[in-house]
This record gives C-alpha cells, sequence and structure tokens, in this order.
C-alpha cells in the first residue's frame, strides 16, 4: 500500500481527496498500486467529514511518518509551502503540486533537493490545471528546441473576454458575472491584471528553455483595459482579443517573455478555446505546433493532474531523470519593446486619412468605425518603432495590441 | 554516450536521423546525454550519403552489438519488424515505434517482453505523429477513468474533407489533389476506408480500457462515399463532417469502439481542425474534456515523438512501470447498432412531409435542399431502432451518419 499525504484541503485538496477515494479501485486493477491517504493538513476542522480522523494540524506528523512517501502540497502560496516542502524533499518524500506560485519562484531549488535525496518534485497541475502540458513538454518534445509558446492559461479572463466578444458586455458586468459565478474572486487582481498568467509563463518558458525565467523579469499586462471597441476592431480582422502568455526564442541567444491581451485570427485554435477552458500552443522545431486543451482550473480537473503525478510516483518510486531547468537561464529576456510582430493600434484624431503615417509604417488595414479615433493594423515591426513612428507624428495613440503571429 | 540504431530508413527514419544529428548538441545540453546513431538498417544502398558507412543491411550488426541499448523501429509492417522487435526486446535492448500496426496487433505481448527484460517498449509516435497523447493519456490522465477519446486520427481523409467542405470540390477530385500533394498513396485504401484510424483507434481504447482492444473487432468505415450533398446537409445544421475515431465506456462492462464518418458541429473545437493535423479529444471522470492537437504524420513531426522516446530512455535507461493494457479487455465492445446518439439521416423520398416517420422517431431537424430526398436530424436514439423504424416505413435511407455528441 502507498500512504500519501494532502496539506490544504481547499478546493484542489479536496478534489484531491475525492479523486483518490472514488477511483481508488480502478487505479489499483490499472496499476496494481492501492493508494491509501493517511493525513489530510489543514489548520481549519472539518468535524462533520466522514473521515475527520485522517485530518492534523501538525505538518510534523506527516514529515516524520516514514510511511507516507508521497504528499500533495495544494495549499499555494510561498508560506508555509516553500519551507514544508523542503523539508519533505530532503528527507526523501516525494512531493506533488499544484502551486504555480511555488514552482515559478522556487522550483529550481526544490527540484535540485528532491534529486539530492531521490524524491521526486512533479507538478504537472501548476499550469493549465488538468491539462497535461508539463509531461508532453518535458518528455514527449525534449527532442525538439521549442520555438515559441503561446496559450491562454488564465480561465477568469477567458471567461470575461467571451463574455464580452459574445455577449456584448463592457469589462466590469462580465468581471461581476464572473465573480458571481464563483469564476473570479473578490479580489480579482491577481487574475485579471496577469499575473496568474505570468507565474504560469514563467514555467512554461523555464521548460522551453531549460533554464529558469523569473516572472519578475516578464513583462506583464493584463485586460482590464481592454474595451468592447478594441474587441471590435478586432472582429473587424476576423479576429478576437485574448490574454495570452507568450515565449518566442529569437535566436540561441535571445527570446521575449511576456503576458498580454493579443489578437488572435480566427483561423487560430487558440480563438475558439473559449469560457474557463484554458489551451497551450507549442512550437517545436522537429513537431511544428501543437495544440493542449481543457479545463484550466476547478476542482477535479486540477485534481487529476495532481493525482496523476501521485499515481505516477506511485508506479515509479525510484528516481527518474526529466529535464526541468537550472537555476540560470542561457537566454537573454529582451525588453517587451523589441518584439516584431503585427500590431492592432488605435490611433485618437479626428482625421481619418492617416497616410501620414503611412510613410513611416507599414499599414495592412485602416479600420474606420468610430468618430475620433481610427484603428490601425500594422504590418510586421518592431513595438519601439512603430511607438517611435507614432510618437513623432501628429497622432496620439490610444493602445497598442499585439497581433499572435 | 548513448548508442542507437535505426531501423528502416524511409520517410520517418530519415527524419529521426535528421532530429538526432541537427539536435544533438541542445539534447545534450538539456539532458547530459550524448545520443549517436551507430547503424542504420536498410535494404537500400544509399552511396551518395553523407555517413554512408554507418549503413547496414544485416539486422544481427545491431542485434550483437552490446552498445546498441536503444533502436528506433521505423519500417512499418508486421514482417519483419515484429521478430526484430521481438529479438531486441529478448536481449533487453529497448524499443521506440512509429508502427501502429504492429502496436495495436502485438503491442500487449511486446510490452510483456520488454518489462521480462527490464527494457522499454515505447511508442508515442504511433498515434498522431507528433502529437504527445501516449504518455498524456497513460501518465497524466492516469487517475481517470476515461470516459471517451473522438479523434481526428487520419490527415489524409481530413484533407480530402477540408478540401470537399472548404472548396466544394468533389471526393475524387479530392483524394487526386492529395495524391498529387503527397498527402495521399497511390493506392489510398488504407486512409480513405478508415483501415489506419482503426489500428490508431484500437491502441487509444486500448490504453483507455487497460485491455487489448483488438481493431479487428473494430467497426471500420471510411469516408469514400462522402457527397458534397452530405457536406452540405451537415453545414446546413452548423456542422462539418469528420472522419473519427471513436471510443466510449458505457459502463463497468460495455464499450462502443468505431471509425465512421461524423457530423462535427462548430462548436467543438475537433471541427476547426483542418488540412493535414490531426487532434484528439480524451474525456476523463476527472479532468473532463482535453484535447491533442498537431501534425498527425510527416517526416519531422513523427521524428519528434519517435526522438522523444529515445531520450526519454537515455535519460531513464531503467525499468519504468507504466499502465498500458493487458492481453484481454474486460470490457465487451457493443455492436455498432447499438450505439446511442443523434443521427444525420439522408431519405430518398418524393414526399417531403416526414410526419409518418417523426410517429417513430424523434426528429429535431428536416433539412430540404434537395429534390427526392431529405436530410433528417434526429434525437438521440439507438441506431438499431432508427433503422429498424425507417425499415417498416415507407421511406428509403440513403445514409446514416452519427452525429458526435
Amino acid at each position: 500500500m502507498v500512504k500519501v499525504a494532502i496539506m490544504g484541503f481547499g478546493t484542489v485538496g479536496s478534489g484531491v481527496y475525492e479523486v483518490l477515494r472514488n477511483n481508488r479501485k480502478s487505479i489499483m486493477t490499472k496499476t496494481g498500486k492501492d493508494i491509501d491517504i493517511k493525513y489530510i493538513l489543514d489548520i481549519r476542522d472539518f468535524p462533520d467529514h466522514p473521515e475527520k480522523d485522517i485530518f492534523t494540524k501538525n505538518f510534523d506528523d506527516i514529515l516524520n511518518d516514514p510511511e507516507v512517501t508521497i504528499v500533495a502540497e495544494v495549499m499555494g502560496g510561498l508560506k508555509p509551502a516553500y519551507d514544508f516542502t523542503k523539508r519533505l524533499l530532503s528527507v526523501g518524500k516525494s512531493v506533488v503540486t499544484s502551486n504555480k506560485e511555488l514552482v515559478a519562484t522556487y522550483g529550481d531549488e526544490l527540484m535540485q533537493i528532491a534529486k539530492a535525496n531521490e524524491a521526486k518534485y512533479l507538478f504537472e497541475a501548476s499550469v493549465g490545471g488538468g491539462i497535461p502540458i508539463i509531461r508532453p513538454m518535458s518528455q514527449c518534445l525534449n527532442a525538439n528546441n521549442i520555438i515559441s509558446v503561446a496559450g491562454i492559461l488564465n480561465g477568469t479572463t477567458n471567461f470575461i473576454l467571451n463574455q464580452m466578444i459574445s455577449k456584448g458586455k463592457a469589462f466590469d458586468v462580465a468581471l461581476k458575472e464572473a465573480q458571481d459565478n464563483g469564476y473570479a474572486e473578490k479580489d480579482p487582481t491577481a487574475d485579471i491584471e496577469g499575473f496568474d498568467a505570468s507565474r504560469k509563463i514563467s514555467i512554461l518558458g523555464s521548460l522551453a528553455t531549460g533554464g529558469k525565467i523569473d516572472y519578475n523579469n516578464v513583462y506583464t499586462k493584463g485586460i482590464s483595459d481592454i474595451t468592447l471597441t478594441d474587441i471590435e476592431y478586432a472582429s473587424k480582422i476576423d479576429s478576437v482579443i485574448k490574454l495570452i502568455g507568450f515565449f518566442k526564442r529569437i535566436d540561441d541567444n535571445k527570446c521575449i517573455v511576456k503576458v498580454s491581451p493579443m489578437v488572435v485570427s480566427n483561423d487560430n485554435l487558440l480563438s475558439g478555446v473559449n469560457g474557463v477552458y484554458n489551451a497551450v500552443m507549442v512550437e517545436g522545431d522537429a513537431v511544428g505546433k501543437t495544440m493542449f486543451y481543457g479545463h484550466g482550473a476547478g476542482k477535479l480537473a486540477t485534481a487529476s493532474a495532481v493525482c496523476g503525478d501521485i499515481v505516477d510516483i506511485a508506479e515509479n518510486p525510484h528516481k527518474h531523470n526529466t529535464s526541468y531547468w537550472e537555476p540560470e537561464c542561457s537566454l537573454q529576456i529582451l525588453p517587451e519593446e523589441e518584439t516584431v510582430a503585427k500590431f492592432l493600434v488605435t490611433i485618437k484624431t479626428t482625421d481619418k486619412n492617416v497616410s501620414s503615417l503611412a510613410a513611416k509604417i507599414g499599414i495592412e488595414e485602416v479600420i474606420d468605425i468610430r468618430p475620433d479615433e481610427v484603428g490601425v493594423l500594422t504590418k510586421e515591426m518592431m513595438k519601439k518603432d512603430l511607438l517611435d513612428a507614432i510618437g513623432n507624428s501628429s497622432f496620439d495613440i490610444i493602445k497598442v495590441i499585439q497581433v499572435l503571429g
């Protein structure tokens, strides 16, 4: 019998409990491993829980129990998750987690501690909820040089944008609806300002480059200033606006990593990823473009990924080498203004004739649907050059949104 | 240094050579493993190849060389691949393959031989070309009971259907174009009649159930009788026609496995999978719906999956337990006529009033776009009941196409 502990009995933790209990028999049939939950750690009381006896408030119960070999850390946040994880790995217990904050911040260190103690630190659930993405990138695609990653990594913002696009609701109204439906927190900052997505793209960028991408270095812009007008401009060029976590390898030495709203063509499968679904498009030099899609959050979906890692370790408790990432990234992250792409630019002007601008920047299309402003789809160019050209013109920029290539 | 051999220097084999050579340095940087190709086995001569010295026609060179620990079997077909693979695994060499025919036919036996000899038999490339699907299903989703699988598993037929749908070309014209572009063989039977897809869904069905699904028991219908009229009927209900490899768990004891053209709603992401791309939708009881998308064939994409398996074994040469499938499936495969779904039925009739039929079967929509026939979208029902009802009526069935639910 394999004894596991669950640390944190919130949404994900209760999902892990449910999946391990409900599918215990079928997991045993498939793998020959009987996985039992010995402890659930939480500071709260659950007096009415049918298995209230396995709850504990004392981390040492888990740390000091030699029977427990695998621990699911689904508390979230850095404190005390970082300290707990370090101590568990240090005594050779394997840890699986959904904690993107911890993986993005201390993942490199924790992987090294795991390796040194012949334990494993697995984090399939940290990006994209239930979507298999960590293992596919780190194992299935490991013969590729990863060229780019473009992901819808946050379900809250995708739900909000979706309501704006399909139902014409303004941002504030859509946000309120997301909150009422439990898709957005009372304080929605981490989601709508892109911080959640920045942790996730920093993990995927680290996998793609083999070196830690610090999210503090990831340009991060959310969706709170996206308007129905922006969405209408996008629709005029047969596109939608999505919040994209983006990584692109420029050459052997440089890359771009960012989170920002982007214009996504309806030809791109990502445009059809709606509601609270997530999807990640990964491009490798051999495989070309691949996409991974599914529930990006939620109790059972996230638990599916956590439990997948648990079952994998139960089947293979010995050391398993996988190339995740080193503490240092050999690629330099370019400033965001050096992004080369097409852009959708909104310009404040009563003079809809932008020919003076066309002399300075390549223009593909002019979209004239509002008084006093105009939308311009540029040809591919560097953002810096675009900003300079308009700065030196008589036009004022309202907004610049990158077009996903 | 890890020494590998490639058996078969066709499209996939030359791709494996290219990826291992081109990405040798980056793979070494990522994994610390220097992977070198010691032999390429092929019955043909390649006198102009820059590494002509590593070619051999003698399988024993590979079998008897203790330096060679991993062999890529990319010959295809059962003979001599089956015999070669057995002998390699029997002496403890690991084998990776793109050979769907072999995996679907003898996979269970080969996995057991591998296990008994502490070798590995990996086959990520056997389904969906470069798309990570085998490892995600067998590892990432292994805490789930897989409820259903619906895949666009054959690029040739998807290209042909795509040309019919988007350009209004007839089947014969689209097939000729596919052949001219190298997307279809001179003898296209295996693709267009669904046999290729049946091997692939039998592999995915085996993964889903944990027991071998013999493709001889998989109802298989191709696209050669699909007409532009069928496509027009589908478009009237905002759908397209795709060739779908389909698995569905009915209960703990029964399942449906089949390959057939299906009506796919434009709301379903699979509808947007165009050209030679493949995609697989997998539904688990915890994770919900996930989708995996990418190049389903082609030199480098398929090589990406083969090489991913090679790198994985190079990093982890020791035994690794993964739950693939047992020789016997505990689930009974129901006869195809017991499929419960909505159906698009075309009926030969000059009397467009189908009210006499509506008394016997639930009808959602009648599509009247041709003289002497009518399209009927049924409510959800068993196919057998549908056929019986129409058989007992005054109407003649032209075609019945399942709607993907």
